[in-house]
């Protein structure tokens, strides 16, 4: 069995932003030299998610409106500690913050539109997704 | 270490439909003779879900009430480019579309109320879920 | 390849209830003996879930009250059966039920502030959660 780990750095100019990251894992895989196997993308800070789905930019709108309303920013016992950010802990939680993707003859065996996207809720400052690919 | 792919295909009649797929799920493993690993159950199309829960009428009835709640179906921006699905991407957003299923003796390590369901959310046409497991 | 297999068994004093398990799954991996692999973690009942965030009181209060607020208690079809949680099915769809680490280096590979969480949310019985690691 052979694996690969690497990370993905982020510090995103906007506070809220989806940042498609499918050819940043296909330059990691290729990297990796794994034909078959597993490969797992998470975000490591608990303001952010990863997001598999269409580039297109009024369903991407329509996903932070989505959380927007489930989860707004408001007034949060989480802000007592001093933080402002309790509304992006919980899109994280809202949105997943993980993905497995298969490894199918050396490449990501995404369907026809599965992109992935690093979905930063709380950012303007440097953060991480781990990549783990495991396989043969 | 042993490697195993494979698609299963969808045509549901009804465009909402939540389709209980473990035992095609335990066939693939059977047919990947792998005992110990992990078993990857991921839907390709950005507009299904994986859900693992009860098969129980009212609940599935539940769940599918609560994606409607939470996700209506609407004026969404993604309907600029013509489509009108903006509803199911974000119900597969709150589902989630894959499990990550342990391998234990050759068998499927579910709980013991532990159903895979495939859940379509924009169906009527031919879609598809990837199997992959990884071990020995 | 190896692997190894464990369950962790709950039974909570209160019906809901956010346990942390990071320790516990520490001490899984380091009995595995892995360097490097994945680390799956699953909730095996279909009322309780896998949570990856703060170890903050106010913030798992925050998270419970979204739940709350989403997936009230009420009257759901399910309770036809005779049951009556409903509501606690969906919070765990919501919140998701599992967990996949990179282990790297013979450690969890997690993000600085990520604590692992078991969400219980119709406790008072006895439930469990599989550990299942592969890797070398």
């Amino acid at each position: 069995m052979r694996s690969f780990t690497d990370y993905l750095f982020f510090h995103t100019k906007n506070r809220r932003e989806l940042v498609n990251i499918t050819g940043a894992v296909e330059s990691c895989l290729k990297k990796a030299k794994i034909q078959e196997g597993l490969c797992l993308v998470s975000a490591m800070h608990i303001t952010a998610g990863i997001w598999v789905n269409d580039e297109e930019e009024g369903l991407k709108q329509d996903f932070m409106d989505l959380l927007e309303r489930l989860a707004p920013p408001g007034d949060y016992r989480h802000h007592l500690t001093g933080e402002d950010n309790g509304d992006a802990h919980l899109k994280r939680t809202l949105t997943g913050y993980q993905a497995v993707l298969p490894v199918t003859g050396g490449k990501l065996d995404l369907g026809p539109w599965e992109q992935i996207f690093y979905a930063e809720f709380d950012g303007q400052r440097r953060k991480r997704v781990v990549i783990k690919i495991i396989g043969d």
